[in-house]
């Protein structure tokens, strides 16, 4: 085997109740890449289309996260890494985590699996070092493994793989406006009050005994955020207006993807999904703001070898 | 019928990981009361024994709970209380919650139940009220309800029923020290850091899934306690000590019951809760303080009529 083409997905990370450890997988929506062994040691991207990232290993959160694997297992030969970028950096929707996430699997692939899934994260994690400062997981897990994780522990890492209930379905909502991570975080309070602080984690509890109740109803009632959405929703426009539409529309919970701009809808069913999706464009439609919405399953397995060869 | 007895039991809250929010119920410890109808309307607490707490039914938590309840439904004669207090006030292990809760169940008992249990958590919130200054529902709630229970909110009510892992035992250390819950609410911080709560509330997520799964492994990692614990425990004699030597006899986690002084492990099995039981009390045996310890099953049912008349 000489090299991989795969498929890695973009993920919605905070879910209004778990900021930095709520994650969940996305099927539709990606980006590819082709990893290729080189016989010079090494990683070189050589080419990336789509999105404009930088080709320079160091300053590439794929290629950082190379890196650190190949770092840690010294094969010796190298890696070519090709990118077909579909999500725009800063979208909110893990554009950072899907890079390096698929680097790292599609290298550990090449080399014959010594690592599994869960073992690679922390490579992975150097990338959003790089992109974002800090080494939160909730893109990076969910990217990986699939489905819906929370990040229990970075160091050591211990994700749980929660159980996803029937018919969920995603909606998501760009607005092509970049906010940084590093700049949405910048609008947080480093401190919250106590009594803010457990009303949040008793959500995000219910949130949990919802998924494994498949309850619906708790689940809505779960998806709150009283600390971070309202700093974060100010940088989003229209945002109390996605957010009414989709709370009209039987959304199952909305609010910001990551750290914004997208925004998230979960709905119980395609039809309701595709009537929320629908709500958002309209609402988008009349700023003059470009935009994409996407309507997507629950990735439940991850990062995909789409072919070896 | 004229008048029941009922045990109305301790209970566990906070639970190191669910500050305010998580609560589990005690099988072997609680408070026995006799509610009777009375011809003259309105309370009237004429017994307390085992320990002092007021006659005057205004400055008794199950005093003004029950005028609480007695407003909302008026009827037309009123209910003599007597209390036979087993568990120390301010022992952290849900005292003024068990009469509370027992005066109100009592009462809508002899009512021909009006209200559903869940529905009486309000006004046994008011006794919550009078003891310590705030209306957290975390051990009023798995006293009237049973089990480990979560408060996803309070206003308005919402609890939700956990599961009960298998061979589930609790071991309690009440060092007779007397902590007020409103004391121990000042030692601690009013803000604390994003970083840190969101380690916590991933804890509390780990937490509500390892009950889910039967998984004691995980159990064990979540109940941790980086925000309360490192304040309140100051306050608790010994504290370090119990909680290394329960970790050295298989603790699934040890914390502060409560507001404290009492201290809690939770462990697989009645043998490992003996043990833990035994290692607790020579700690304490060589501290000169005077204490109780107890093994505890789950409660599932919550407080329990034993007898109407």
């Amino acid at each position: 085997m000489n090299g991989v083409r795969l498929f890695s997905p973009a993920t919605i990370s905070n879910l209004s109740c778990g900021f930095d450890v709520l994650g969940l997988c996305l099927e539709t929506i990606g980006d590819y890449m082709e990893i290729t062994k080189s016989k010079k040691k090494g990683i070189y991207i050589t080419s990336i289309i789509g999105e404009k990232v930088p080709y320079e290993v160091k300053k590439n959160v794929a290629g950082v996260s190379s890196e650190a694997l190949i770092d840690s297992l010294n094969p010796d030969f190298g890696f070519e890494i090709k990118i077909d970028k579909k999500i725009k950096p800063g979208s909110g929707i893990g554009s950072s985590a899907a890079s390096s996430v698929g680097a790292v699997v599609g290298i550990n692939h090449l080399l014959g699996n010594p690592f599994k899934p869960e073992e690679l994260i922390p490579y992975a994690l150097e990338g959003e070092k790089l992109a974002c400062g800090s080494e939160h997981a909730d893109n990076v897990a969910p990217a990986i493994l699939g489905g819906i994780t929370l990040v229990r522990s970075t160091k050591p890492i211990d994700i749980i793989k929660l159980p996803i209930p029937k018919n969920l379905k995603a909606v998501i909502i760009h607005p092509k406006i970049e906010i940084k991570t590093a700049d949405a975080r910048k609008v947080l309070d480093k401190s919250i009050p106590l009594e803010k602080a457990s009303q949040y984690w008793a959500n995000l509890g219910a949130f949990v005994s919802s998924l494994y109740e498949n309850n619906y109803e708790l689940m809505k009632k779960s998806i709150v955020d009283n600390i971070i959405e309202p700093k974060r929703s100010q940088l989003i426009p229209m945002f109390d207006s996605l957010k009414q539409i989709a709370n009209d529309n039987d959304s199952i919970g909305c609010g910001i993807s990551g750290s914004g701009p997208s925004v998230f809808s979960l709905a119980n069913g395609l039809k309701t999904a595709k009537i929320i999706n629908n709500s958002f464009k309209k609402i988008y439609e009349e700023t003059g703001i470009p935009f994409e919405t996407y309507v997507s399953d629950i990735n439940k397995s991850g990062v995909k070898i789409l072919s070896a060869f």
